[in-house]
């Protein structure tokens, strides 16, 4: 199967930029809005851990209160959507035995039949390689999610802006996300980019080919 | 513009998997090739600044090595291209300046006129904030790009395994990293998957929709 021509592929990544002025009045469809959460399910994640949550934050107050700890961006509160990547702050073998319990419930296979992969995951947990954060590990999946969802939004036209310069212990409070073992990562919002954006019509800054990618 | 329906983003993100046994056989065709690399040297990075190389590996004698550090996974000989990810060990004034530079070239702008935006990247590299670590946030651009990655390929109908499970000082010394201010991160393998790939007929395993997406 082959959904789409690679011209559509790059025609949509090549559109895509990161949106400083958002088009406050228009709204993303219920039905388009869904497929993007799709897509962050979707994502995937180290052993399948999915060690996220995103929350979707509706309320115009919190936006306005969020917009506070986001160096006052407008996207917080123009974009039609905001959400934010959260992730775990550690890794237990709670969190690797919830994932064993969810194969054998999806696959229907007994969960003793998991017991190897069980173990493997296990090992990395309680006997990590040296270096090694659990937080920092979570950190990566929730870019990883980043990086499909911001190509899933291009790909159905979506305009976006992932965003680092958040406060994020800020984040965490507002949200009541604080000693719940997530923690804010990122945030992306997501709508439809202004008119007055001139950003829109800048050409995209990417270094020679050559710069970026070796053959071996 | 909307260049792809809903359905078929989903379609496509729920055929992808982690492809355990690639069809060796079969090879990507170039032009769908030339994309997914279009689709790493588009993917977004934070200021732009894309603090990574991407190196595909064609040499068989030298994936052979680099399969002895990576838990001796057959993807990484068998799959039609393997992609290694390598971020940016440091972020210096002079990564900086070569970024500007390049925006003055794109955009037909004196460098000068980007003194503001310049200005605040040098802070973010001289000043950072406590408990920044310059390699630890390219690493998470890397993992961003795996995303764009990953979904560009399901989306042009191309199986994909991202691989964590290397070991990255082998990598650099194999792939001559070692020294150049690059380290490798994560790898990503690309093809078509095997009638022999169970998992290809496993579903999908995410936690329920509730557990995972919150709205406020």
């Amino acid at each position: 199967m082959k959904p789409i021509l690679e011209s559509t592929l790059i025609d949509a990544l090549n559109w895509r930029y990161a949106v400083k002025v958002f088009d406050a009045s228009r709204k993303i469809p219920d039905a388009t809005w869904r497929a993007l959460e799709d897509s962050l399910l979707l994502s995937p994640s180290s052993f399948g851990l999915q060690p996220w949550k995103f929350i979707v934050v509706k309320d115009p107050a919190l936006r306005a209160k969020l917009r506070e700890h986001s160096w006052n961006q407008p996207q917080i509160v123009d974009a039609s959507h905001l959400v934010v990547f959260a992730r775990r702050t550690t890794q237990t073998s709670a969190d690797i035995q919830r994932h064993i319990d969810r194969i054998a419930q999806v696959r229907g296979v007994p969960v003793s039949s998991l017991d190897a992969y069980k173990g493997m995951m296990l090992g990395f947990v309680e006997k990590p390689s040296p270096g090694f954060d659990a937080g920092v590990w979570a950190s990566r999946q929730a870019y990883l999610a980043m990086g499909v969802f911001l190509t899933a939004a291009a790909t159905l036209g979506i305009d976006a802006c992932p965003m680092e310069g958040i406060i994020a212990p800020k984040y965490d409070e507002l949200l009541g996300l604080s000693g719940t073992g997530y923690t804010t990562q990122v945030v992306a919002t997501a709508g439809y980019r202004s008119e007055k954006d001139d950003l829109a019509r800048a050409p995209k800054v990417r270094f020679d080919r050559s710069e970026i990618i070796q053959y071996r």
